[in-house]
């Protein structure tokens, strides 16, 4: 579905739908807005009756302010919306999850996310953001925690009496990281090819995947960008691959 | 930081912490639990100031239960904690995310997480969930929707005269699934030693990303295994790797 796109909406689904929801005494859900791609939360806000029909009608996270007591749909102002792809909702019905893709930073700080402050950091009034990645008290999940590692390890200065790390060893001499990379590939077949058994081939794939890493960020590729090809190759019709899902419906909780 | 072991708090800074929180008319903040490694949102409550306080002394994910109206740290009936290895609050101070490790499923019907229900899904009383893998209708992130791609090429069916998806093809040839593996490996290497760009290195690690993973699947391994590899080696002391922030100071919102 395109973003923004109108969506023809099963009227008597979708306020059946809505009628489920466990509304608090405000007429409120919790609404957490997550990076398809990353997973990172980029808000929480929370929605009225009519914020989640206008976000599943118009595919954008939308809200209800309870400071401006209106109907707000992110990004009207600023122009940095997210477009929605799917929404969840949890076991007891009282909370959704807007998943899809922001067009912009999604913090009126200019901050990726909204949580970019870390309880036991340096808690700054501005958020630390450097050329669009990740401010360095973010909530990173693993994988996004390595990457910044590995720009951390890129930057840091390193004197000359000092070894380096192994990170910089390979940003230093790209001729060892393809070496390494091309390696790391062979032996994670070769725990197949050998039966080496699961703890082998889950070590060696965290080698490719970190090599790999290493690699992108040498070409300064963020691996956000590999995430967004790999979800237009698979979530939509790819070359050779077909959804994974059946064709989406949008409203149907008649169970 | 051990899960559940006793940290040194300085109270002084807890409390300052704890003031700084912007609490609703009934003393509660929104709590989001997040899978470290996967990035999947587990559950969201809200959290008192003394669930905070709690969290961050026991690093367990601890919540303010409306319903009983007193303090529910996850997990102490069932077992299946959520243990936190850092906790981030949003720009308006009145949101967290408690960022850790879940014990066991989260949600009490025994999904790995709340959010396994898809507005547009089939809205079924009971969620899917086989064997620890992830529940048809879950709010899944890129990498984890190529999984479980992955995973229903594996498992349909293919009629004799129909030609199977590529990855099917793969999994039922490992042989031609490594040699894939080594040359997509080898494209990624290439796009450096040939100069070929950017867009050229997202594309091959993506083919890498993918190839590989189709290789977990063969040997029944999940992706959040191995990002449990990486978060063990590069987020304490790795081998080689030193951790990418300074040492973490529990609580120090004291700018
Ligand atoms: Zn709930
Ligand atoms: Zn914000
Ligand atoms: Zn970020
Ligand atoms: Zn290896
Ligand atoms: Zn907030
Ligand atoms: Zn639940
Ligand atoms: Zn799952
Ligand atoms: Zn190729
Ligand atoms: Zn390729």
């Amino acid at each position: 579905i395109a973003l923004g796109a109108d969506v023809a909406v099963d009227e008597t689904q979708l306020n059946a739908f809505l009628d489920s929801l466990k509304y608090d005494d405000k007429g409120l859900v919790c609404a957490i807005a997550q990076d398809v791609d990353t997973g990172a939360i980029l808000m929480q806000g929370f929605a009225s009756r009519d914020a989640v029909a206008y976000t599943l009608r118009n595919r954008k996270a939308t809200f209800w302010s309870r400071s401006r007591s209106e109907l707000w749909c992110k990004g009207e102002t600023s122009g940095n919306f997210i477009g929605v792809e799917s929404v969840h909702v949890d076991c007891d019905r009282d909370s959704l999850i807007y998943l899809g893709v922001p067009t912009g930073p999604t913090c009126h700080t200019g901050a990726h996310t909204c949580y970019y402050k870390r309880v036991d950091g340096r808690d700054g009034a501005a958020a630390k953001v450097d050329g669009g990645r990740h401010a360095a008290e973010e909530a990173l999940t693993t994988l996004y925690e390595l990457e910044a590692t590995i720009e951390a390890r890129r930057v840091e200065a390193v004197a000359d009496d000092v070894k380096p790390s192994w990170t910089r060893r390979l940003l230093d001499n790209p001729e060892l990281l393809c070496k390494k990379i091309r390696e790391e590939a062979g032996e994670l077949c070769q725990t197949w090819e050998e039966n080496e058994g699961k703890e082998a081939a889950t070590n060696e794939m965290a080698d490719v995947l970190y090599h790999s890493m290493v690699m992108l960020n040498k070409q300064g590729v963020p691996m956000s960008d590999v995430l967004a090809v790999l979800r237009r190759r698979f979530g939509t019709s790819g070359v050779d691959e077909k959804a994974a899902r059946p064709p989406k419906k949008l409203i149907d909780p008649s169970k």
